[in-house]
């Protein structure tokens, strides 16, 4: 048998049955198409005692078709990911079923109980445990996929394993080309247009960025998630749930904490002219700043720890090595944020923490603060050593207009 | 068939014949085993008309025997390193008449005519395009096979290409852990011993030496020679050939132009005692340190150019990007160059350069002057944004004794 498309539901419950053993064999089961991503197809199969998910990555992607061909090997990417992180954070992501290579698809623990973390921000909903559990689940991830922890044989057959250029080549063109000149691809509210237009004159900020993109190439520090942005995140009161690595590949570390902090503020600009209480929303933005302070704590203590208990490598043991690497890797995670922010703000794909402004004037405004952000963090991260210090800029940044 | 060993004259005979069409059926052969390296066996196939080259990969340490394993995946690595550098650097290199992966041989062009630079600079001969040749290899060899140039697939494929695990780790061990810390492969002039603890308690040295690590670790940014120390260089006055690259990985471009400079300096040290007169000995330093000055001013117009005319990532085209790079490699370089210089002075593998001083102060001499110039590199190369400025810094440190 080799690849098809599931073309009905009697097809998605037969695979269902097949890869696992959830359901009774009498239990009359469900399927929904639930998938919101652009990308792949997800369907939820439920019956009364238990319920799953499964994804099938076609070969292109979902929304445009044919025209954009993809591999599929993204799917054992992603599958392998998920996997790799349950060994370290086992609570931290949907558990994984079954796997099969040849109808491209992953059965997995359906995450319902989860909302989006796009939509809990939008709505300002304030989860205690969110940036705890970020940061945990970065600095584990990030700390057992590196040379700190892997021997050279190991660290190097991750690498070959994780070689994932069709859907690293789309963040290298929308991270890192577009928004930084007039690209067909991009997509600008006129009413900040002469902003961009301005951005695109900045060689300073292109320099930036120009080194993290670079790193973004060819520096393969640890395996990423690559794609760790809001819609990749589902929480409630009492958990959180990393889905969706299908990006993952052994990149530069900071890319991933710079994509989540990225996305905090993309909804901090967006409660700017958000509707609804301007205390209310001027208090969520003081709780998502205090939130990414938590978050790089959590990591920062997470990772020295490992750090100074688990490095396997006796020459990378030494304490000041890791107050340089932790610095560094601040600086770095800061200008990623910043090129989510910009790309998200003026590139091809945006959110709804901005688009769902109604007033365009008011969208504007939100995304001008954007614009800024973005800049500032890619331009001043070198003269950064502390979370504090990100927090002051942020705060000053928010309070000077 | 599978793999052996060549057993006899006959065996390399038949090979060699079978392998190329460089002799006349009827043309008598001769062999000669010649390989002066530890890893792998060399033998010289000639007769009236021509000559050839082949080299044998075993599944261990040629020196050591079956007690160090090592991957024959080497000499594949070679084979086809050695024809990608053709492809950019065709007279720099021997050719390769055949590769077969079943008896792990490489048949290739005879170099005989150049010889050793190890020997050559102990000799004090002073070849003109030596510096010339070995910039625009560098120069070639690591922009071709860079981000700059190449796109995302072909990147990947490279990388994966020539992951090297078994050779990477020698160096791993060798360039950045040993000499650092009181270990027993470590092999020290008991004369030097204690300026060698002095090292060991170096916390500021040890953090640089760990940074330089993690780049060797997982920046994969060009494809390396690897080992481009000056015994793996073979010159004359009329040209310059460059072997044995079964190191090579994808990773730090300064790694290589590092590795050279270093094997410069280490004569330059060498050169302070060695037996001969004072003024041509001191004459002869002032030629390595112009070499190396044209070396670098090789490469960096080169690469320069290079970046200018064939970089095909639009975003890192910018100039101001060329420069921060340039110079940023430029310290990378000096880095690697300490670390080098070091490894060869208390490290396990020493070299002619210093082991032929006879007298073992005079020797401790220059031991402690290499040490010197490395830490020195390795310490203050972060200061330094000009090649002058290089050569000013060693020339003082020449002067200082
Ligand atoms: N394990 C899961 N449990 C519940 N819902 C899920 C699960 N995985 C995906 N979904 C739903 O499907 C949507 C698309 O999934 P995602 O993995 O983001 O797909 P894509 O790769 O196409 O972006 C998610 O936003 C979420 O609503
Ligand atoms: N193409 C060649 N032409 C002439 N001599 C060669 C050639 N290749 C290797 N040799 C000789 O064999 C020696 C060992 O070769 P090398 O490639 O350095 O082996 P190893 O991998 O064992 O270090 C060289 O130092 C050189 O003297």
């Amino acid at each position: 048998m080799s690849f098809r498309k599931f073309s009905s539901d009697a097809d998605v419950i037969a695979f269902a049955r097949q890869h696992s053993d959830l359901f009774t064999a009498d239990e009359a089961l469900k399927v929904e198409e639930i998938g919101d991503g652009n990308i792949n197809f997800v369907y939820r199969v439920s019956g009364a005692s238990a319920s799953l998910i499964i994804k099938q990555a076609l070969p292109y992607v979902r929304i445009i078709g044919e025209g954009w061909p993809l591999s599929q090997d993204r799917v054992r990417i992603e599958a392998e990911a998920l996997q790799l992180e349950a060994k370290y954070c086992p609570d931290l992501v949907p558990r994984v079923y079954s796997y099969d290579a040849e109808q491209c698809a992953i059965v997995m623990e359906d995450i319902g109980a989860f909302a989006n973390l796009r939509v809990v921000m939008v709505q300002r909903q304030k989860l205690p445990l969110l940036a705890e559990h970020l940061g945990r689940f970065l600095a584990d991830t990030l700390f057992y996929t590196s040379d700190l922890y892997l021997d050279t044989y190991e660290k190097k057959s991750l690498v070959k394993g994780f070689i994932n250029p069709d859907l690293c080549k789309i963040s290298e063109e929308l991270f890192f080309w577009d928004p930084y000149c007039d690209h067909e691809r991009n997509s600008i509210n006129e009413l900040i247009r002469a902003d961009a237009e301005q951005l695109w004159q900045d060689t300073a900020l292109k320099l930036e960025v120009a080194r993290l993109k670079a790193k973004f190439l060819n520096q393969a520090e640890a395996l990423l998630h690559g794609d760790l942005h809001s819609g990749s995140v589902f929480a409630n009161e009492s958990g959180t749930k990393i889905i969706d690595p299908e990006f993952a590949y052994v990149g530069p570390a900071g890319f991933d904490i710079g994509s989540i902090i990225g996305n905090y503020l993309l909804n901090v600009a967006g409660q700017a002219n958000q509707a609804g209480d301007h205390a209310e929303r001027s208090d969520y933005q003081q709780w998502l700043l205090a939130g990414i302070c938590t978050l790089w704590n959590t990591f920062e203590q997470g990772f020295r720890q490992h750090m100074q208990t688990e490095t396997r490598d006796p020459s990378l043991q030494l304490e000041e090595y890791a107050d340089w690497y932790l610095c560094e890797l601040l600086q770095d995670s800061l200008g990623y944020a910043g090129t989510e922010i910009i790309r998200r703000t003026i590139g091809l794909a945006h959110v709804m923490d901005l688009e769902s402004i109604e007033d365009a004037e008011r969208r504007a405004d939100s995304e001008r603060l954007a614009l800024k952000l973005g800049q500032v963090l890619i331009k001043h991260r070198a003269t950064i050593n502390s979370i504090d210090q990100v927090i002051d800029m942020l705060r000053q940044q928010l309070h000077c207009r």
